[in-house]
């Protein structure tokens, strides 16, 4: 379908950082042509570039500037497919109406995470999770359907363990996160709470990332999607760090593994044929890194474009089996890159 | 003895951040008074106040301005007692020359940390190790001896463990720590590295949180220290902080115990009575907060003048019993405050 | 009268982060005893301790934990002096009314700095400018009255200015701030806006740096007070420090004065003698530092308890007469640290 | 003569900061080919990606991984053109040297800046400077010949005021610089003296600010090059930013001229012909922004990819004429990529 032209798309939520995010890596997107956008009522109405304090690096793209916003209740978009960067109580409200209403949701909001037909989706790790999709629709009454993006901080231990589960079995991981700001949204967190600071605490954030993982590695059973049976226990911190979100991660395994076939579970891993060319693939899945101080926020955040998982410090662990360091990028894989990324493997599945 | 006036002590290596510490700290010491300064011999024969590059926030004391630089070798100081500030590598050689020569070494510096006769001393948990002195000293041909601080990051997390290792026993411990660029000594971090990004590697870090608090915990068999058994798995990270190392911990006890019980244990510890009122003994040895979102190295690390171990988070563990977070002042109860204490403790116990 | 105990005072708006450092700098004030705590409606009725996110690095003083917050609207304090830490719109409607009622209120808020009749006062400046005070009462029908702090960004700069205007005379001064996070309160300025960068921009402060030393440094003309006869020309920016703000300036005589001059009029400056002993009175007003790379705000800004002015790199300029750098405390001298000192100064002038 | 294939070139001091941008934007450029990188005597022999201490967010570029590092000096490179990132020192020896050999140096150090006959090159700006290199070669006996670039603080100011020198004559001008950290090279600045903090000193940097425009934009007399006639007035503060140099400015024109006059000067400017459409040439030399907060360097600093100046908050002084903020990239338009502008406009004028 794509091949007469680009696929009109909205975007829920478009002033916010997600909301930018999915601007920017929309802009010369070969399948996708954001037309509407969609914004809380007092800015409705007005040019994107009036109600958008726009906050990345990069400049506010030319091609949204005079867009004017459109509200998200009552639906005033009508593309085949919307983007959700809505708040998780407004996503709560608007994505089933816009399901209801036959149109395809590609959601980074948490509020239907824990449906069990409702696939969160990572396309280089668990592709067939759609096939609960026409269940969803059928349960629902909904012409439309959501997918949704997983918890940001929580993407790039899901990638590395899926080598890891396949081959040894995952067994119990433990891990702890070192968050950016850019996590938490615009304005986010204080300045005068994390500067020079770690903050330990990140309201609700643990039992997302101790239950995520395991729907995202967990199996299609008829009409749901079933847990993945292994166990995770997380601590989550904040520290001043833009973008990028690190994860400390101790695993211990099913069955017995040499460091060395842990190094090419990980090193060798290659997304599903039909998730592997798509526009947002990132060239490499995983980046193993051998040097001793690696990865890095500053310097690996960029890997793939933002898309790539980067692992490192891959070594024994006395306790549970290997311990290594992962480093995901959480505005683009873990957000905007990662929902693109879902509407492209739709696309491919003929499910758009 | 100290009550006929103040021991005259030495700094040995005064400029470094250490250094300075230790003579913030022994400003008005009721005990101590510092007379001799020593240095590296491109700053020998200076005045303080030429040679250092102050670091800390509040000024250089007057009563160090004038005091000459001198040399560590060959040892040109002739106080009973020395505060060994030095480099590893200046400790290693200079250490036991000072011990050999009648003077008591509070040493700072990893140098000597695993010989089974040197203790490594927080008086409000293992004041008892001293007992080893004599065959120190016997063993050596010293009329000195020595005594170290553990590694600053480890600090806390061995406070944190002796109530529950007294009463249920710790089997292992999974620790990441995410310490702060003070520990690095001076310049120590490029500003570079570090700004707006964490890096999940310190040379040589992992190995001495693995084993130093097994020393620290351990007992005394007849001439020599013997580990503490149980297990130490550890993430060594550091972060964008000025003081104040952190640690996510995970802890399984040997008996089980409850939530209250934990907490009760960390609440209600006291420093054994000989440690208990020193000078530098904090008035907690442990503070255990109950706000969901503390301890803060920003907010919290001036508890009990930098002396006391601030805990937080104590939660239940899905995989091993506990998870909690402990901060402690690097370079004030991690560094030239312990010594100090030490010190104190080596008075108090008639070994000075 | 503070002979005979401790005045008991209130503080306006004391959930605020300047509402916090007036709390712990009255924690043990010689003169001055809290007793009454508002805040805004959602908070009325709670105790300090539940309604406050305390973000300083010194815990929450004890003696408020307990204190019920009560309105400031209507008002339910009655004592005879106020410390006002309210925001400039809460501060326009409600100081009048406490002023009528017989309070005394020495405000922090912007609201009335630009009335001829009230007094912004610098103990350690311009404590004659409290002559005004009787008309200030006679003009408005109040039988209490208010005094101002000035802006924290400029107190710093007014305080250096002021021997070399009664020496030298200021004919013409240019500045650019670097202006600390803690400025802005909380949550103030958001952590993806400032984090690694710097904002050359915070709305309406160049007008108030351009006008309000002329105020303070100006004289009392009957009842009224006179502008001083100079100019001001101001840049102001947003730089990633918590505390401390910091100006480089340039600025020209009225009449010549060599370098060593200056140096002395700044080196030798003190407060007028009814200001010099007061509590907070800081034990230098201005301390001139010699070190090419001072004053910095992480190492220059406790000077004096955070009283001190602390001034660098005095130099000349070719282009106006001479170049600095000054430094001050701006939540202690430039806000709550300020209005205590000016209320010390109300009783000793017997105005309290 | 670049039809024909890409100009060999080579990098003196490729591992430091400032060769690592070299290596980087020269990765993919249409003219030039890094065919050799030399380096100090402890690296030489080593491959490049084993010496280098890679600190720039992308990757080290695979093309010089494998190169291996050549010896400065001896020269032991037969490039027309070698780029100097050395320090100022090993340039002060060097690029003689290689200009002798006639070789020629697009400089980076501050070595040969000051020379009447070496031109301080802006090809935006002056690139008729270029008319002493003959000279250059005939007083020096050289069959080779330097350009240099100017200090990375002051280029964003040259650049902005040559059209306001062009229309109205720049008479005095008063800047401040909040300069970051990656214009120090690595290691640099410490983190402990930098974080959460202001340096308001640059050891030589300000002399270099109040000199080097009046050079830029001064005029050829015959064989040298004469200052132009203005004065400018610095401060130089280091500030916590990664990378852009921000001026706050205040100038004086020879002519009056109005807001409107002054901002058509700087949004019109082109540089001359011969410069526009160079490989680096930015898509405009100058943007004026209009919001009321920018430039700042987070969000402008890679404005036509680094080679922009960015300029904003222009309005009227109450003292000089007008204020305004400048940015600038401190390591692309102010370092590497200003040189490899230089080079381009050499090919083109004909003198490589």
């Amino acid at each position: 379908m794509h091949k007469r032209g680009r696929f009109p798309v909205a975007i829920l939520g478009a002033t916010g950082t997600v909301g930018q995010r999915f601007i920017q890596l929309l802009q010369d997107h070969p399948w996708f042509k954001v037309v509407a956008l969609t914004a809380s009522d007092r800015s409705v109405g007005k040019k994107y570039s009036e109600a958008c304090h726009w906050i990345l690096p990069d400049s506010m793209p030319d091609y949204v500037k005079n867009l004017p916003l459109v509200s998200t209740l009552p639906i005033d978009v009508d593309t085949p497919l919307v983007f959700s960067a809505l708040p998780a109580s407004a996503a709560l409200e608007a994505e089933p109406l816009y399901a209801k209403k036959g149109i395809v949701v590609c959601s980074n909001a948490s509020a239907y995470r824990q449906e069990p037909d409702i696939p969160l989706l990572l396309p280089e790790i668990n592709p067939e999770h759609t096939q609960v999709v026409p269940a969803q629709k059928n349960n629902r009454g909904w012409s439309g359907f959501i997918v949704a993006n997983s918890n940001c901080t929580i993407t790039g231990l899901t990638v590395a363990l899926k080598p890891l589960q396949d081959q040894f079995g995952v067994k119990r991981a433990m891990i702890v996160s070192m968050q950016a700001i850019s996590g938490a949204g615009y304005p986010g967190v204080a300045s005068l709470d994390i500067f020079g600071n770690v903050i330990p605490y990140i309201p609700d954030e643990e039992r997302r990332m101790e239950w995520e993982p395991r729907k995202m590695l967990g199996s299609v059973q008829g009409e749901s999607l079933e847990l993945a049976d292994f166990k995770i226990s997380a601590h989550a911190n904040r520290v001043p760090v833009i973008e990028g979100h690190m994860l400390c991660v101790n695993v211990e395994f099913e069955q017995k593994a040499s460091l060395e076939e842990v190094a090419q579970a990980l090193r060798h891993y290659q997304a599903p044929e039909i998730s592997r060319n798509l526009p947002s693939a990132p060239p490499s899945v995983i980046l193993l890194k051998d040097e001793a101080n690696r990865p890095q926020p500053r310097l690996d955040i960029c890997a793939g474009n933002g898309m790539t998982t980067v692992v490192g410090r891959l070594r024994p662990d006395s306790i549970l089996d290997y311990k290594m360091v992962i480093l995901s990028h959480n505005t683009i894989r873990g957000a905007a890159g990662g929902s693109i990324y879902n509407a492209e493997l739709l696309v491919s599945q003929g499910l758009l």
